[in-house]
């Protein structure tokens, strides 16, 4: 029980984050390559963040349904583009029994119980849903379709890390079907509001909204928007998608409407998605050497109150003061816990607290209840005071908000500083080793984009939406460009 | 748009089922074999217990967690009786990825992409939880470890039925660890009484608590409790189930702990589960030949208005009326729908909203308003009356409430009409046809339920908890007994 510190952040990043998510019990890796256990304190997190989307989204007039984990392989095959990018490394299901081994113990695949047609774990759904919606329109009346499930997908990653890249991960993916182009356009931009505004201020995490240039692009899509976090070490990490996909899938699944004018038509198509990456986003926006920084509207406790005696008399005393301070906490809806056990030391739990991110911390003793005092700790900025037991309700209801956004506006300031203007390609490469986002001039091929990444790694994260008009030069080819896009590095 | 009728319960009850589900637009087949899709409507119910159910798990310590889709083959033949019982019929995946055929188009399997061991698509996860908490405790102060997860499992079914019995299901698996049998038992009874609570006073279903015969447990458990209901073609549907699995999960992980005596033990276990199944129970407990009927407390919609006019100015002086009615009614918590489409006729719309259960509806045409009266229906009773609008607003906040009653009560009539005594071999052959559950005593050996299963294709559902003590002898083999037990046809 021995507490032990992180791998300081400036010593090795990548390993600080790995022990972070072990030590805070976010999640751990499984007996099955890539896939992780996300245990009950990472998974309270991940509950908060679904509740807070799912409520947006259906404000947005959005039902949640359920489709199929399987999907028939030839189905993939469908939309060409999409193939591409989602039938290679998946989990593919060729066998529906197993039978007692003929030759010893344990149990083999039967060999008789081959299926016709290979079923793939999906990957994502949209070639499932547009078979089935398919059946659900005919007219215009039946549009638009808004649904969305929340579920488990797999990608057959080769390099996984917990949460940021796992071979199963879990997510929501919402499938839109519209009679027209504009409105489906309008709808995918409108999803990445419903993002940008969820990570700003639910997650406190400051977004780029942008669209992704062609090599980006989900495959399917016509056009793919993205909200673009900057994490601590410079890197840029996709937060969530939302994707303009066209007639595609509507053309690859045969799906047609009477429009108004009495005319068959292909039907319009969107889809947008986040993940448990999220967490990922979460834990490397705001967490520091002492473990996680949990912006409190998520935090599954926003208040830990540790009592410091040593008999249990001493203990009875300061419940009997804590107890009702507590009941009107939880009255405003603020989520509270009362750490009475006896086999940690306050020091102890100090610590377990400052490691799982609690926004705030009280602790009260012997001293404490003669003067009416209470000492309240701050996990952001890791100050403490002493303050008068009177008022404290109030005092906590508004620091939460404070701490909300005072690591919003942290996050933010370092996203500024951290983004800087880049006009030369010798000056690019120096800089971009050293993190953080570049605004650089692209002539707008794909060829550029590739030979940058080859050369440096880094890739265009997006083109921001409300990026200026400016005329400037490539910083690659030298050919002329209309406005900046963002590079980066990336996870 | 027409609108066809249900086939009548009494012409062909099975059919009526099927066609009730797809109509009701709760679920449909999807183009994967044994494999439903979810629709909004009926995902909207889901949700509600998933809600419910969740809170009520909270309320008993129980955290949320997620472990992973697939399980090495070689964990199902760890537990004897467990891979006897799921190790069968399953999803195995054994490749990684797919390529371009050399052949031809589309993809096919990678042959290189072999996985060294196949995985399984989770039918349960016991067993990949049970290799997880094996890290997770070590000593007594671990314990007890209270994890649900909600998740989607597979079982390769030959036979399907949407809700009833699909390859894929959603549910909830609880897997609790504990130091003691003691608590361990008392566990798995206390979660059998939280769902027999939900099923009653959520979801109007009323149910026998019992523990199963040694033939119909959970494989690898030494006990397993269920609740039984009553279909209304007399047919017992198994709602839920809880087992008590003693130390078998933990020798076959190896998952010891070092108790208070500071001896090393293995761990105490239990699982329960519930499932889509439940909407299956729920159409058949309540619904009738007109189509679905919810309880209240589940209804996504509760109340329907449906405004009756002929111009746009009739309609606007009837929401003038309504709106406010409406927005009273949403600030009690209650699921109001204005239906102000005007390509439905208010006929098709009253059979639109019966067909899919809502409790209440309401409608209000230009004689009304003059009036100052509303007409008001319930799905349950089938009624009307026509009221004063003024105290409307309270009779339906009661009259909800009188509903979730009702049709609890009328569930619970029908069981015990259908529920009687037997005590011949030759009176059981002729009345288990008739449909209901049958009391009877039985000698408490696996050959005799067995025997009576193969003669009659009833089982012995459970033997109720509150079972009075009753000296007797068994219908089939005549030897002594000392409490009735409950047989049924069962889905």
């Amino acid at each position: 029980m021995a507490y032990q510190k992180l791998t300081p952040r400036s010593e090795n990043y990548s390993q600080w984050y790995n022990e972070l998510v072990v030590k805070a019990d976010l999640a751990e890796q499984s007996a099955v390559r890539g896939c992780m256990v996300i245990k009950p304190y990472g998974y309270a997190i991940w509950e908060r963040i679904q509740q807070s989307l799912d409520s947006r989204f259906k404000e947005q007039g959005v039902q949640n349904a359920y489709f199929p984990l399987l999907i028939p392989k030839s189905f993939l095959s469908r939309e060409a583009e999409h193939v591409e990018g989602f039938a290679k490394e998946c989990a593919v299901v060729t066998h529906h029994r197993l039978m007692n081994d003929p030759n010893g113990k344990g149990v083999v695949v039967d060999p008789n119980a081959r299926l016709e047609e290979e079923l793939i774990i999906r990957p994502t759904s949209e070639t499932i849903i547009w078979s089935t919606y398919k059946n659900w329109i005919s007219s215009y009346r039946d549009l638009p379709i808004l649904c969305n499930q929340w579920c488990n997908v797999m990608r057959w990653e080769m390099r996984t890390r917990l949460f940021l890249r796992t071979a199963e991960f879990l997510w929501q993916e919402g499938h839109t079907a519209h009679a027209t182009q504009e409105e489906a356009e309008d709808y995918a931009r409108k999803m990445l509001d419903v993002y940008a505004d969820f990570a700003e201020s639910v997650m406190a995490i400051p977004v780029l909204k942008g669209v992704k240039s062609p090599n980006e692009r989900f495959a399917g899509a016509l056009n793919t928007y993205c909200i673009e976090a900057m994490m601590q070490d410079g890197k840029a990490l996709q937060a969530g998608t939302s994707h303009f996909l066209g007639q595609n899938f509507a053309k690859s699944f045969d799906v047609t409407f009477l429009n108004k004018e009495n005319k068959q038509e292909y039907v319009w198509a969107t889809s947008w998605g986040v993940s448990t990456r999220l967490m990922g986003a979460l834990i490397m926006t705001h967490s520091d050497d002492n473990g996680l920084v949990l912006p409190p509207h998520l935090a599954p406790i926003q208040v830990a109150i540790v009592p410091i005696f040593k008999k249990a008399d001493q203990l009875d005393a300061i419940l009997e003061k804590i107890n009702p301070i507590a009941d009107q906490l939880k009255q405003l809806g603020i989520r509270v816990k009362i750490d009475t056990a006896d086999n940690m030391t306050p020091g102890y739990k100090f610590a377990e607290y400052e490691l799982r991110g609690v926004p705030v911390r009280l602790a009260i003793g012997a001293r404490d209840l003669e003067n009416g005092t209470i000492e309240i700790a701050r996990r952001d900025t890791l100050t403490k005071e002493t303050r008068a037991i009177d008022g404290i309700v109030e005092h906590i209801a508004e620091l939460l908000e404070v701490i909300q956004n005072n690591i919003y506006q942290k996050a933010l300031q370092f996203r500024l500083e951290h983004t800087r203007k880049c006009d030369s390609w010798e000056e690019f490469k120096e800089e971009i080793q050293k993190g953080g986002f570049l605004e650089c001039h692209w002539d707008g091929t794909a060829e550029t984009e590739e030979r940058i990444k080859e050369e440096t790694k880094a890739t265009i994260r997006c083109i921001p939406l409300d990026a200026p008009e400016e005329e400037g030069k490539c910083i690659y080819s030298g050919k002329p460009s209309h406005r900046r896009v963002i590079f980066a590095m990336a996870y």
